[in-house]
């Protein structure tokens, strides 16, 4: 997406520590005390205008959602949407997932996910996919054992690298959809994008990755 | 496909044991011996009339290639095919992949393909499909340490079931492909299916798949 700059951001989110952690490593390892709730914790990374997240933290309000986004710019566009009524188990977070190990202490997350993230096609970016083993590595060290990642995209190529990197770090898949909005799948929340591309009928993949047992 | 009943089919067969091994679990543990020939050992289950196999047997004489098919009425089309001017580096049995145990010792497998083949799309008839855990088990056995198997399809949810109960049993993939023929993957040899189904612009799967090493 195209990033416009908006200098008055941080100052704007500043204003709502209900909606926004503007020290968030200062909890790393103790979310649910400053959350003030017990609860399964799940983070997204990369989430954009936070639109999923959200929506999430309002269906499910037994569980903490965080969301994870480098761009203030962006965020920012989340922190209106929800600043007149935030979910109390919802929090956004400025910050780059390449620093998640500094946001969350080993095993503290549930779940993980990863939703309509750049592809970054070419070769040399790879290393940039948040799906890339680098990231796998990261996301290892914070998953509950049995936790999860559940990934989707409209990006032909980044879902078949997903596959190969996924798999070869360890992680089997379950409940795969390869055309999300022509199956059977129930109670899925659109991303922004997602609701956009799924319109124009474009396919949409889904996968939920964990650890295997064997 | 629909089957015809061949009684003649078994008779046919015998008459060409340089096409066909009459009694596959007799070669099991010395198939380079019975071909008279070293090399790796890659071999199709479920080859219907194999097209696939013997073309890929042509392509690359230093291989030895097997293709294993429960149906006569089938197999003796791929008999009939290649009759004239069989590759000396291929054979064609008539055996239940669920006794693919018989057919070979552990290890003595490099590849293993799988193409197009049923996808038993009711639940209860899962334990049919090739791509099954109870039959993936049976590969790991007579497959090598670095042995793999590819497998492609038309069946979107054939493939979705795979990529889970593949790496529900350790496999990791490379070279995955969700529109093999608008990728830019280079010497596809094609099944007589294939050719129809992606001449109707239909997506063709693939992926290949190996014991990951964690």
């Amino acid at each position: 997406m195209r990033l416009r700059k908006k200098p008055w951001a941080h100052e704007y989110m500043a204003k709502f520590p209900n909606v926004v952690s503007e020290n968030p490593s200062a909890n790393q390892g103790r979310w649910r005390e400053y959350f003030q709730q017990e609860g399964p914790l799940h983070v997204e990374v990369g989430t954009g205008k936070g639109r999923f997240i959200t929506e999430m933290a309002r269906q499910h309000p037994d569980i903490l959602f965080i969301g994870v986004e480098k761009y203030s710019s962006v965020l920012v566009t989340g922190v209106q949407r929800v600043e007149g009524n935030p979910p109390a188990n919802l929090r956004l977070i400025e910050a780059d997932v390449n620093d998640i190990e500094d946001l969350f202490t080993p095993r503290e997350i549930d779940r993980l996910y990863i939703n309509f993230t750049d592809p970054w096609p070419k070769k040399r970016h790879a290393k940039r996919r948040l799906t890339h083993g680098d990231f796998l590595q990261k996301y290892d060290r914070v998953l509950t054992d049995d936790g999860e990642i559940h990934f989707k995209t409209d990006n032909q190529g980044l879902f078949e690298y997903s596959l190969g990197s996924m798999s070869q770090h360890g992680l089997a898949f379950k409940n795969v959809s390869l055309d999300l909005h022509r199956s059977d799948v129930k109670h899925n929340v659109m991303t922004e994008y997602e609701e956009k591309f799924a319109g124009k009928g474009m396919r949409i993949y889904r996968l939920e990755a964990y650890r295997h047992t064997l």
